[in-house]
């Protein structure tokens, strides 16, 4: 299997499907091809929640704000997957949650000159996916010059004190729901209380169905973080937060 | 084959695909993943369109406003094709279109905790998905527990009488073509005829561009229904309706 | 190899994949289904610039303004890639790029009468797609008539004149980069130096982070041509043009 993630939008990735079929008769699966354009976070947020749903695979990685200077490409080994893209951080998150108890190991993709400085998706990137999907990562570690200190990139914790938590915003999700950095197990066990956030009072529910359309919500995201929520709507407009903003809520 | 279907937007399909990937071979193929979110009606609508072109095939949807109640994950059994998804109605236009002559028969979905309350599409439908697809639908019948009295959907039948039709709008296509409930006989050997749509004059034609662009027509669309329409425009907006509205045409 | 893209948005292409499965098990790659409705011209640019990258495959394309009119449907053999669609010049671009040497040949599909008069997609194309495939290129020569004169669709060329370019925009792309016909080589040598575009000063520059975030840019793009760009921003907003328009560019 090769995974393709990008925030190229449509018909750029394309070209790395056509790339890829010329070189692997491997499987092709879509993540998602409609990132934030070059929001290097965000895109690590969504492939640390979707990628460990893979079974062994490359995960072929392309949000690369800076491409064409000279940011290294690598492939990050993650126990038996292999993540090939940009070295500015959007690997590690998913790599880390890939590898279970496994190191990390990070190799440099060899790169004669490419056909162009505008789209290493289709001349780069997606090469070196087939590449080490036909080698396999065993050769890639031989074959392949190691890269030191990779580009890294954390979320931040929360902070969480009895009955209060203070935090942010990790991500907005197409729909509107808001996705934070406080852990879900701060909401355990107080399904259908009240909680306070940014001074307004607002209930903690296990779905999204537990209140009328339209109203807001406090509950817990399929990512395991809370989530200011509207049921049918938009939480990020309901709250008036975006990614980034600080998140404070009480509960009573 | 799988075929896959939701109102999950981006990035979530992933999610499912990469369940899909670790427990089966079977090909996947996306039906849609932007049908208007949380809308049970119009996703039964396109499904009892789309999936009879596919061979036999176990086909998953998650349109699922009331994830985490107690609406019970169902497998509908049609003919050899099998549906996977939440029982509220959504599986039940498609599975008669897919059935022929066969009787439908339903099954509940054994679920132990899920994961989370709010992404059965990944926690919840997908396994199962691929454990029918494992299984076969004979085995299906033996190990799933029978789920009796699904929840029905039908879509309301127009009234013809003569050069008169009364009927509703089903759904609004993602260009404007305004589908209505009212069946494309109606519209037999009028060609090149005049109909009168809530009292103004639009020409009955064959195809779209028989008329100029930016013009009003009534046509019979791959649905086989009537449709209000407009050459390269939106019909909802130059008819003022949407799902739901009701449609009165006469014929001169 | 079937690759297939349309203008169909959601979730009509489904029902090609539901066919093409029904009868084909070669591999199915979505190039794009949200092409400009309707507009032959930005299909076939971007056709030519993706479908290079595959292997030798059968693409289906569906760009169809005139859909239900007597416009032929076609088959274009371009070495061992075949190309099924609607006579109207969409084909032809891409048909010229695959081909390499060898000369293209033209094939119109029989049909029979059709399901529909609106979605020949499902009725007429997919069919013929998975025909194609199944009999293999030497026995589409034999079994198909020959279809003469297939219409024909070219791209303006630019002028270019020492320090000084005259051409138009093509397309402009998802997010707002303006690709003109002006060649690419007609910027080699000067990244770093200043253009004048429309008689206002812009950088030359290898690659968009070159320039700061909302910063103007001339640059040349993945597909070999002069691109007005913005870095993280729009193009065609900020130089104020859109498909069609000229563009004059002076090296200082």
């Amino acid at each position: 299997v090769i995974t393709l993630a990008s925030d190229f939008g449509s018909p750029y990735p394309a070209a790395m499907r056509g790339v890829l079929c010329s070189r692997t008769d491997a499987r092709l699966v879509d993540v998602a091809h409609d990132f934030p354009r070059q929001d290097v976070r965000a895109a690590a947020f969504w492939l640390r929640e979707v990628l460990p749903t893979f079974p062994p695979a490359v995960h072929l990685v392309v949000v690369d704000p800076t491409v064409g200077t000279d940011r290294r490409p690598i492939v990050v080994v993650a126990g038996e997957h292999a993540l090939v893209g940009p070295d500015n951080g959007v690997l590690l998150p998913a790599a880390r949650a890939l590898a279970g108890d496994a190191d990390l190991a990070c190799y440099e993709i060899p790169v004669e000159d490419p056909a162009s400085a505008t789209f290493h998706g289709r001349d780069v990137f997606a090469p070196a996916a087939a590449d080490v999907h036909e080698r396999g990562i065993d050769d890639v570690e031989e074959a392949y010059p190691t890269a030191p200190d990779p580009v890294d990139l954390t979320f931040p914790e929360a902070t969480v004190d009895g009955a209060h938590a203070r935090g942010e915003v990790l991500v907005v999700d197409g729909f509107g729901n808001v996705v934070t950095n406080v852990p879900g197990s701060f909401l355990t066990g107080r399904w259908g209380d009240r909680a306070s956030v940014a001074g307004r009072g607002v209930p903690v529910e296990r779905t999204y169905a537990a209140v009328d359309r339209g109203e807001r919500l406090l509950t817990v995201g399929s990512h395991g973080n809370v989530e200011l929520a509207v049921n049918q709507g938009r939480g990020d407009e309901a709250f008036g937060v975006e990614a980034g903003s600080p998140v404070e809520i009480d509960l009573a």
